[in-house]
Parts: structure tokens; C-alpha cells; sequence
């Protein structure tokens, strides 16, 4: 993967070539036809021409599926999912705990299953109910988009991103790799974490600028109102962009990172107060910008 | 200037054109030649090529000014202000102060004095000391970019952008409408305000968030340090943004808006906390987001 890693941030636009020798699975089950599973179910279409996309969502959402060619078959239940021999969960954290529970009565065989949450601790404790024959690997492609939503995906969204596995138990270690493998196909990066440690640390890289974003909107609109929005320049709508993220899918996260992000929270409350405490203070001020932009810059020059 | 409003947010590679008829001022000096006062200086010489436009920085910005064709002289001293009939203030607040009470000795005849400060109030104060014969007319062009520094200056970097100015005291008439005019022909839209509304607003729509991106970035890395950073998507890029900023501007901005920018900190810490006591509760983060996301909508509809 080597020149993928080189290709810039957002490469949604992206071509991806189909895969050479057998595909790792022959029949995928794609379960909730967002962004990113939309995304998945698209790109495995591509790779491997000859693997069934089985796809699982509301009707209208299977009928967008459709018109895109994102999946060869689709059902609004999991009923479908008997022959499948990769199961990809991509709802939000707390459905996808759900479908684990639900998933022994609906696949018949032996299979691979593995999701996209964006919190890892839940899911895999929830996943070591399953039995034997259904090996869980957790997943979390880092990417997004401006928008949410079928609509916006693409078979190049994971286009040298970071894709985070979460392998634990007892796993078959050509398990890991064919999930590895999968990763790579679609042009991620596969990477291994304990998922204890990936709660830890995107409460701060993601969830906390999340919970931000929201927070600041709504205070400075209701502060302001739209008299006062007339007066926003790029400043703002920069820092703002992510209040647009759908409360349904971040109710989860919030739920299932909660003892994390409080931790988060109070830290950035701490650095708001003694900003405050130092507003007159020029070198506190001078410090505390100092801090920022020297983190800032060490995370402008990364290679995301 | 109603086509000027239809441009697109970010202008500043639109050019100017010569305006028609006399110019209002005839040399025009600019006091600090970075990303605001250098755009003026630059659009002043597109739009008024007989203006002599009079710079006042640091030999080695001087000498990139004059590289860049943004002045026709330049010193390092205020003496050369002395025939102009218009100033401009382009340095961070309180440097803006302290040259608003050297320039009586400095500028000989009668003249208008205006300035580019983020807060008001203070510049204002500072201003009434003035003698009669030099007409302050606070300004601040709502504008930016993603760099500051007379690099980044262009002409057009104010096409389209409002322009607050905040008239004060016994000012003839005419004076506020050659301000008004110069703001005008350079491409931004004049918008008169008062010096306390303007820095009651703009600590919640600029200031506040400027803080916040500082403080977030700065907890984000002091937390996750570069192994975190890698796990980093484009929210947390997008958020952080402003991080950048230079604490030497920002320090006088805090020191000369603190009373309205500790009523905003208070209430993002207030927001912040009523999230973090809401985790868990669904109701209390589907709210909070959607509040967020409605406002977000009204602010990114607008035509800023």
C-alpha cells in the first residue's frame, strides 16, 4: 500500500482497480447503506466484480443502493444474511449492538463479522457473545465527509486512511488477515489497537472536537442570533463545520464513550478557564497560543 | 455595490479596477504592512493609481512591500505620515493605541485616521484625544486567511466582505462617507456599527471561537501527543484551524475585549458541561445537536 499512502487526504474520487487472485469472501452483507457502509458495499463491488454484495436498510435506501450499483441484492432484514461469509455492521454504535445479539439466529455457517463504530470498548464486549463459528474483528475507518448518507458515498472514501482493527480473544489469525486484506483492498490502512486504548484516545481526536463544534454553534448563534451570524467570516464556519453531524448516530458515542469523554470535557473546561483567568495576562495569552499553534502545526504536516 | 455581493466568499484573487473620478484621498499612509494593511495598500494602488500610497513597517518588510509593488515609499518611522491626508492603522490593538497618540506630532495638516482593529471600544477612547483636525473613523474589515502576513495580502482580499466601521463623537458628515467610499472601492461592503455592539458580537462570533480552537488544539496534543495526532480526520483538522493564529495579535484582542469574552467562555463552559452531564441521556445530546445543526444551517446559508 505503499502508493496509496502518498495519495492526498480526501481522495473519494479515487479509482479502485479490481483485485487480482480469489476474493477473500464470496458473499458480503453489507448491514445499514450510509456513508460509509454505502461506501464499503461500492468499493467491494469494484474489487472483486464476481463477490455478492448482499446490502440490509430501509426500502428507499436498498432502491437508492440499487440505481448506484452499490449491491447486487438487498432486503430491509437480516434474513438475507444466511449464506453470507462477511458480515460488515455499519449503523450507529448502539444498533450495531443490537444486530450482534441477533446475528447467531440469522447466519447459518461460519463467518467473518465486523463493523465501523466509531467507539470499540461496547461493541467488542457485546461481540464475545457470539458463538465460535462467527469470528468478530472490530473495525473504524478514520474518513468522513461533509455530508452523511448514501449520497455521499464513494468506492474511493477509504483511499489511504487509516482503517483501526480491533482483533481480540481467541481469533484465528488468518481471520485477522483476511480481514486485513479487505481493508487494504478497498485502499485503507490497516491498523491494530486494543480497543480500550482506541476509546482513550478518539474521545480526544474526535469525539471531544465533535462535542466542540456543537457546543460552540449553539452558543454563539443563540448569543447572537442572526444579526450577529451576518458578522461570521471563515473563522467560524471552520470551527463549526462538524455541528452539522446527526445527533442520532453521536447520541451512541456519547453513551459508549461516556467515562472518556467526561475526562475530555474536563480538560478542555480547565484550559477555558485559565484562559479566561489570563485574558489580561499577555504571556499567559502569548503561552497558551505558543502550545496550541506548535500542536497545531505538528498536526497539519501529517500525512492523514 | 450590489455585484459585489454576489461574489464568492473567498475573493482575493479578483482584481480590482481603477476607480472613475477624483480619488478621495490623495497619499495614503498604512501603518503595518502584514495580511490586512498590506491588501489595502495593494488595492489602494490598483484602484487609485495616482494615490501615493506611504508604508510604515520594518525595513524587511519595506523592502518586500516594495518587491510586491504594495507601496510607492516606505520607513520605519511614522515621520513620513507627515502630508498624509489618510491613515490607516493596520497594527494588533494596543500598538494601534500607542501610534493614535504619537500621530498628532506626526501628521501636520488635517487628516482622517482609521484602523483595522479586531475589538473597538478601546481603539475608539484612545481616539478622542485626538485634535480636531484628525477625524478618527474606526474600522475592521471582517476578512482573513488561511495565513497571515503581507505573503498572503491581495487586492481583492476584501471583494465582497463586510466592513464594519464605527463612527463616533462629532465627526462631520463627509468624513464618514470618504471612509465609506475608500471601503467601498476596494471592494467591501461598509457597514456602520457601534464600537460596543461590535465587541459584544464579535467575542462571541470571532473571538470565542478563536479561544476555543487554541484551547482545544492544545488539549488534543498535550493528551493523545503524535501517536493520537495520527488518528486525527479532517474534523479535528477542520476545528483546529484558527489554532495557527499568532498570539501577539490575539494577546491585545483578549486584554481590550475581556469583560464580553468571559461572558462567552463562561457560557461555552455552562454548554460544554450541560453535554457532559447529558452523555448518557439520548433526549439531552439529540437536542443539543440538533440546536447546533439548525444554527449551523443559518450560518452556513448566509452570504458572508
Amino acid at each position: 500500500m505503499a502508493a496509496a499512502r502518498r495519495l492526498p487526504v480526501r481522495a473519494a474520487d479515487t479509482t479502485l482497480t479490481p483485485a487480482e487472485g480469489p476474493p477473500p469472501f464470496a458473499r458480503i452483507g453489507v448491514v445499514g447503506l450510509g456513508l460509509i457502509g454505502g461506501s464499503i458495499a461500492l468499493a467491494a463491488r469494484e474489487v472483486w466484480p464476481t463477490t455478492l454484495v448482499i446490502g440490509v436498510d430501509r426500502k428507499e435506501v436498498l432502491e437508492q443502493a440499487m440505481v448506484r450499483h452499490a449491491i447486487d441484492v438487498g432486503a430491509d432484514d437480516l434474513g438475507m444474511l444466511a449464506e453470507a461469509d462477511l458480515v460488515v455492521l455499519s449503523a450507529p454504535v448502539l444498533q450495531t449492538i443490537s444486530i450482534l445479539r441477533d446475528l447467531p439466529d440469522v447466519v447459518a455457517g461460519d463467518a467473518v463479522v465486523t463493523d465501523v463504530s466509531s467507539t470499540k470498548r461496547a461493541v467488542v464486549r457485546a461481540a464475545a457473545d457470539l458463538p465460535g463459528r462467527l469470528s468478530f474483528v472490530g473495525g473504524h475507518p478514520l474518513t468522513g465527509a461533509a455530508r452523511g448518507g448514501l449520497g455521499s458515498a464513494a468506492a474511493g472514501l477509504f483511499v489511504g486512511r487509516r482503517w483501526i482493527l480491533t482483533p481480540s480473544g481467541d481469533l484465528p489469525g488468518e481471520v485477522v488477515s483476511k480481514v486485513s486484506a479487505f481493508v487494504e483492498a478497498v485502499g485503507a490502512r490497516p491498523m491494530p489497537m486494543d480497543p480500550a486504548r482506541h476509546d482513550a484516545l478518539l474521545a480526544f481526536v474526535s469525539h471531544l472536537p465533535q462535542l466542540t463544534a456543537s457546543a460552540l454553534m449553539r452558543v454563539v448563534g443563540e448569543a447572537v442570533g442572526d444579526e450577529g451570524l451576518d458578522l461570521a467570516a471563515g473563522g467560524l464556519l471552520d470551527t463549526t463545520r462538524l455541528a452539522s453531524s446527526p445527533g442520532d448516530i453521536w447520541a451512541d458515542i456519547c453513551a459508549t464513550n461516556a467515562d472518556h469523554l467526561e475526562a475530555a470535557i474536563d480538560r478542555l473546561i480547565e484550559e477555558l478557564s485559565a484562559m479566561r483567568r489570563g485574558l489580561g495576562d499577555r504571556d499567559t495569552v502569548m503561552r497558551a497560543f505558543a502550545a496550541a499553534a506548535a500542536w497545531r502545526d505538528r498536526l497539519s504536516t501529517r500525512d492523514l
